[in-house]
């Protein structure tokens, strides 16, 4: 029996993620746990769908057992996509009877009767869900694990590695693609748009019909390259949304790219220039090199997130540089764009071998406009590895005109 | 003075929507009302931003005064962009004093000391974050008020409607684009991408610079024309997700398009097929159409949305089509791709003028495929308006081979 390649989840995968949680929940002397947040539901089942207003939720009891808890609408994609155990599905959001209900109902029907862990106590309110929480329903307090399912789920597997650096690799195409196009004149969803128009298709027919994006309906299915509006003085604003602007001569651009691989990310962003750099923007543009730079050199296993933060701001610090700070260093990403740990001042967290995080300390001019690179890098059993290659120096990122 | 035409929200509209809510702050005695959810901010601020772990609100003030309280990453984004009177922002998430703590200081020096409501309670533990709730940052209780914002937001105002309008008139181009390029052989992605590029493109060009998305970071700033994995007998899973499927001969499909304008959607979903569809095709086809017109035909001010779904239910019971149902008969949309109120059994809320629905009750046959069309509705005075104008029919929407 020949396998064939392919990037999917072995069953093994998700059996170590179910230790993990199990050793949690002894821990807490808990039953079960009951994960409502989509992507909490996607790294213990498989199970990727468009989070709406009607509640999903996946159990994972002390036995190691994975149940998928869906509406009617989702029964036979839970069946035929994830890797649960079992299923129950209610009829629908709000229904003749609550879905809040419905489950406890099939907790109790499981024998799931003690202490119940859960990351969040209910489903959350998106989209205009209302219903009554977790504790609520079943008439006990349950034991909030959110935290902790986190930090579990910060750590990666060689396997989600292996995913993010996979989304690396067309990240780095849509990347290169999006420099080539931009030119004076053009507008920034033009060139996006064909950039990651292409990269995905290059994506696709590169990595064959097994691919899948398992991107939870967020931000699309395929290579995401972008300005994000972050386009000459527009820059300076670090989450600057998309006006289509058009590019000149002269301006500072904040790139971004991405694209997921079976529901994991990677992070890439630099900093260019249209036309060769004034004397101000060659100044921030090598700043901005060494905070990332400071922050490189402290990454290992055993240094707090804290000390990592507060060493790259005393560099803004002596540098003069606090006028044009904005956000702290950096912060964890997987299956989540954004996720703990955050790289930051108040985070007492110590890194760990297989975080894998962002590092993206940032200079915001209102004038001379924003310089950011952001570096996917994972923590290493002694320092740290960066898994974006794209280039970061001055002249490689300069567009001539 | 002359002035240009423009999409863009006048300030009488915010006026508008505050005074909405002061009108409810005063009933429930409230001093201001605090919100978190996204939607929600942009609604009664105007600002639109990418959410992520960092806590936003909107504040709005029994006088009427509309304050943000943002991370110092959208400080200036907030302020050049939105429709606030003050701001305050503060440093960083988690940072050296948690923003929630931040928050409470802010509203105690606004004066805001009563009783406090808001739509949740604290930011919701969305991308990793934690932090007191807003009644334990505050130590007393906070009235909840999320189902009577929903309700004042499910009600548009002229211009809301003017906006999805201008949605469905680029999203009905897109769909238009993706029924033409749908050909055997193709696959799904490729013709989504070229027909939601071209969308995007027409529309910018026509709108002109002053287009704004508006989208808060969620499913692109463009023209989405797409399968969504509905492709064959997958379509028979009414939220499949991507494979990129291959399009064949015999193929049931089912579609969707839509595009955010200054914040705002339409639907519009269609049931295809390539080639001449075969009896089977035909009757459940015509069921579902049936099922439509059922709602369209109740749909007035004063019916109630459990009313209008019993009615549809029926339809299914007497037809023998139960085993092909999977979910309720629409849902309110507007900001949200779903919103209250949801056209299901187990909400007994009256509808009113100006509510904009999905009407799209559905049959899936595991062989036959999905059978749904969504359209976007207004309820009028007396009735309902069909705001999406695209093709019904069965032979309008064949591709032939």
């Amino acid at each position: 029996m020949v396998k064939v390649d392919t990037l999917a989840p072995e069953p093994s995968e998700f059996r170590g993620r179910a230790e993990a949680l199990m050793a949690l929940l002894r821990e807490q002397q808990a039953s079960a746990a009951v994960l409502f947040d989509p992507h909490r539901v996607m790294y213990y089942s498989g199970f990727a769908f468009y989070p709406t207003e009607r509640p999903i939720a996946a159990i994972v009891t002390q036995e190691g057992e994975v149940l998928l808890f869906v509406p009617e609408l989702e029964r036979e994609h839970a069946a035929s996509t994830s890797a649960a155990h079992g299923f129950r599905s209610y009829a629908e959001y709000p229904g003749d009877r609550h879905p809040m209900l419905v489950l406890v109902a099939f907790l109790a029907e499981c024998g799931l009767r003690g202490r119940l862990a859960a990351d969040l106590d209910g489903y959350p309110l998106v989209y205009g869900y209302q219903g009554p929480t977790l504790s609520e329903a079943t008439g006990q307090e349950v034991c909030r694990i959110a935290a902790e399912v986190d930090h579990l789920m910060s750590i990666k597997s060689a396997y989600e590695v292996s995913l993010i650096r996979e989304s690396m690799r067309w990240a780095n195409l849509g990347h290169t693609l999006l420099q080539r196009y931009t030119r004076v004149g053009a507008s920034e969803l033009e060139v996006s748009q064909r950039a990651g128009h292409e990269a995905t298709w290059a994506m696709r027919a590169a990595l064959g019909s097994n691919h899948r994006a398992n991107a939870l309906g967020f931000f699309g299915d395929g290579v995401l390259a972008t300005y994000r509006g972050q386009v000459g003085r527009r820059s300076s604003l670090p989450h600057a949304t998309t006006i289509d602007a058009r590019f000149e001569d002269g301006d500072t651009l904040v790139t971004g790219a991405t694209v997921p691989v079976w529901g994991y990310y990677s992070e890439l962003e630099r900093t260019m220039f249209i036309g060769e750099p004034q004397p101000e923007q060659v100044r921030l543009f090598e700043h901005m090199i060494n905070l990332q730079e400071i922050a490189f050199e402290q990454l290992k296993p055993g240094i707090t997130a804290a000390e990592v933060d507060r060493t790259v701001h005393a560099y803004y610090e002596k540098e003069g540089l606090l006028p044009y700070w904005r956000h702290h260093t950096g912060h964890g990403l997987g299956s989540r764009n954004h996720e703990w740990p955050f790289l930051d001042r108040g985070n007492p967290a110590s890194l760990e071998e297989g975080m894998v995080l962002s590092v993206e300390p940032g200079l915001y001019h209102p004038d001379c406009g924003g310089f950011r690179h952001s570096d996917t890098v994972l923590i290493t059993a002694d320092g740290c590895q960066r898994l974006s290659y794209y280039p970061r120096d001055i002249e490689a990122l300069t567009i001539q005109v």
